[in-house]
């Protein structure tokens, strides 16, 4: 099996490359080939005995499409997407990737001829657009209030569509906030959720630029490549004409969140979240969804964490090696 | 004040020009010029002194749009599109026209500089699908279940970004079935719900495919314009962020059109609708939605028909100089 990751240098893309090498198949299918782009070439995974492409792409240009698929991937995971805070401040750049990348990529595998893979979709919550009711249910309508949110509205509308003609078999997932990040913090809004955890676990401070009342949506990344991995396997009977599913998540308030901390890592590590909140960022946040009500990916066998103490765990156990700073 | 219409030479956008041309004006100023477009070039309005451009354009050329707003028209009707039908069979056309024709024409108003006009594009109830609760209300999610209805949900939200990016005033409305249309018969799946009312009225018969149970949504070719002339007066602060709205209609089955007819016409114009039950049309047609509740398009004094027997005698009124054939 030849599986095409876009966005493979991106924190999700790395996950899912990592789970792909440690199963060695997808949908029981050992995986022989890899190719894996992004705007800077993705490191080939470490052992993986396959073949593996790895090259920079920009997926805005029209011709890389058809370079991407003239290989015949049997599965692409269309990740790569400029994130919310450029799509926003740059307008153009935003529907250059995000919308225009994906349109092409849909248009290369329709008229390939004869060709017909599965493409799994990274979609977001954006589509969502406030006032919320207090769950978000699988039917809600959608009104972003982003470009980003709109992109990726378009693309779940693009895809249902080459779908149903047939031209691919499609499946997008909105995934939650991915918590605990790894790596160093970043500067989008919502980068306390996991600067809070990350940061005392590694025996650094972190900034709370919130109240402790804030709910939000979260998953482990190991989770967000469970979910692409398992995706995959999904049948077009069981998706139906609605391939595009909301990802189940953790709902908990950034106290909460605080709690699971002090349970799993104790008093001296929570000491180290500083509280310093922020007016603009709380602004940001309190137009974003706080929880859903993932009926359809649950009964469609999509797993998450039970808690966040299990998500803190993850962490300290994929990107800590067990060990909590003392 | 300038005013453009694409789709010009079809139905709606003659009912709109007429109206117009009637009115003398649009939100109280004075209309000094019309830029008329369509596939091929739409007639000069009868009882119009003001300037008429009016010529062939191909909307899905990329220079066309350029060439649409340089004249900087104040108000810009988007009516222009490939069918239900046709972007059903033809694919590309469909996205071409429908899809393309729109992003140009949003870019091109976007890079034009200190330009900002009010957009008021038709819309459809296809970006509803199946299943339906008995009434669909304002914030029924979108699952369009054809590449029509995904090209005008897609073009929904591209409208509703590029006005919160203020880039322009965009309104869209979904149309309700236009009942009665005037011409002779089409080939289109819906077009009995008119045949059978339009065909009698003049002398001859028509066909009834389905049974008379089957409800629909209609409004008249008279309120299509409505609605377009009611949807550029509205301003942003009335509007809000979801500027997409479901027109409101007249619900009724086939049925109730029926006894309106012969409420309105006798029973010798009724007798002439030939009860021919069409298996295939009948399929198609139960994947419709029915009837609406909109209650945000009613609170923004949007106005419809009360009932089909006043649909029945605009028709008349309209179409026929008030004279039934007996």
């Amino acid at each position: 099996m030849h599986i095409l990751i876009t966005g493979a240098a991106g924190m999700v893309g790395r996950k899912l490359t990592e789970r792909l090498v440690a199963d060695k198949g997808l949908n029981g299918a050992p995986v022989d080939k890899l190719t894996l782009v992004d705007v800077t070439a993705p490191a080939a995974p470490a052992g993986f005995t396959g073949t593996v492409d790895a090259y920079a792409a920009d997926i805005s240009a029209p011709e890389t499409a058809g370079k991407l698929v003239s290989g015949r991937p049997d599965a692409i995971f269309h990740l790569a997407a400029v994130v919310s805070g450029e799509a926003e401040t740059d307008f153009e750049k935003g529907y250059r990737i995000n919308l225009d990348g994906m349109r092409y990529l849909l248009e290369a595998i329709r008229t390939a001829g004869g060709y017909h893979p599965k493409l799994v979709f990274t979609s977001s919550i954006a589509v969502f657009g406030a006032p919320f009711p207090d769950k978000i249910h699988d039917e809600f309508f959608h009104t972003p209030l982003t470009s980003y949110g709109t992109q990726k509205d378009v693309c779940e509308l693009l895809l249902a569509d080459y779908t149903r003609k047939g031209f691919l078999d499609g499946v997008g997932i909105r995934l939650p906030t991915i918590c605990v990040r790894p790596g160093t913090p970043n500067k989008a809004a919502s980068g306390f959720f996991s600067n809070i955890i990350r940061e005392p676990l590694a025996g650094k401070e972190a900034v709370l630029p919130v109240t402790e009342s804030v709910m939000h949506w979260h998953a482990s990344p190991r989770s967000a490549a469970g979910f692409l991995v398992h995706a995959a396997s999904l049948s077009r009977d069981l998706l139906g004409p609605r391939i595009n599913l909301t990802m189940p998540g953790v709902a908990c308030t950034v106290g909460e969140q605080i709690a699971a901390l002090r349970r799993v890592a104790g008093d001296k590590v929570v000491a180290r979240i500083k509280h310093e909140p922020d007016p603009a960022i709380m602004k940001i946040v309190s137009g974003w969804p706080t929880r859903f009500d993932a009926k359809r990916a649950l009964a469609l066998d999509f797993k998450v964490e039970e808690s966040f103490d299990e998500i803190i765990r993850v962490h300290i156990d994929d990107e800590l090696g067990g060990k909590i700073a003392a």
